[in-house]
């Protein structure tokens, strides 16, 4: 499909989780090669959207401007119901410090607090140069723990259940996560209109 | 492909011309029935994006939500050389009033300018509910004239002559210009994705 596609994201995790998504629901067939180039993401995007969708296109359109290349970005968000969706959009954004504090902040926010069920969700966005954007949106629903478990993935991962399982996004093998993710089901809807 | 699609405008010059790009360009296989619905648009969206790619999504993404239905929108401009792109992204909103009173302003400020080279530029936004966002861009090459000439169309169509002709816009049959404008151009990419 593409000779050449560019990963959007400074972050590694994120580069090798795409990787996996990619070659586990398109094989060889969606691109030959797929790249890391974080000296692209020197200049931040300003994730100044009011959607995920908006926001994944903020930043492939951006990242396809700085490359001439194919680019693929995401842009997510885990959604709790007691907290009436909260962090969601602005996951990133709303506590300063690393994944461990905002995952303290969370837990901290549903001390005592028994509906536990939250979903991820994600928008990714695919722009090639001079043909088309194209954006889908994926989700995956689960409960929330009662303190951290697993060391795998990124973000609020340990303490995020998917249903259906009993192993945080942490614990389970990024083989097993990267078939129910939400970015997998956004991923799966984007090859279903590019394959079809 | 749908059974219902909405052209995301109050304008309904603009729906018409959409109606007849979508069956001269793909028949009756895109949509059965094409739906101008001007009273989804008593809610202005602030077309607050930096590129027609954005607006055009901003738009869409607004009339589906309003809806619940696939809505194809539009964003466009004319791009001047001699004029460093102007009005370009800002063509709706640089001048106050209506259409005559823009190409006015736009002849005055090419008063006596010798490079007449213009493009019209669009981007289109089809929004299909829990599905996808697809977005391309198009675009039309040609020059200004020294008056408006003609009467169909809308916008600077009065003054501008597209390459390879020697009438306007705005002299020139619905039927031709929709064969050759910037909307149609991208309409043709959309396509491509979508019938492949």
């Amino acid at each position: 499909m593409f000779s050449k596609l560019i990963i959007a994201t400074g972050n590694n995790n994120k580069y090798r989780e795409f990787k996996q998504i990619i070659s586990e629901t398109a094989g060889n067939n969606f691109a030959d090669e797929i790249i890391f180039a974080p000296e692209l993401a020197h200049m931040t995007v300003n994730e100044t959207g009011h959607s995920y969708s908006e926001n994944s296109m903020l930043k492939a359109t951006a990242w396809t401007q700085r490359s001439g290349l194919p680019c693929l970005a995401d842009d997510s968000g885990l959604e709790v119901d007691a907290l009436n969706g909260a962090p969601g959009l602005y996951s990133a954004r709303t506590v300063q410090g690393n994944d461990n504090d905002k995952v303290s902040h969370l837990l901290s926010q549903l001390k005592g607090c028994s509906n536990r069920n939250a979903k991820f969700k994600a928008a990714l966005c695919l722009c090639v140069p001079d043909e088309f954007i194209l954006i889908t949106e994926g989700l995956c629903s689960g409960t929330i723990t009662e303190s951290p478990r697993g060391s795998n993935g990124f973000g609020y991962d340990p303490v995020f259940i998917p249903d259906g399982y009993n192993q945080t996004f942490a614990e389970l093998s990024g083989s097993i996560k990267n078939k129910i993710s939400h970015r997998t089901d956004a991923f799966r809807k984007l090859k279903a209109i590019l394959f079809k």
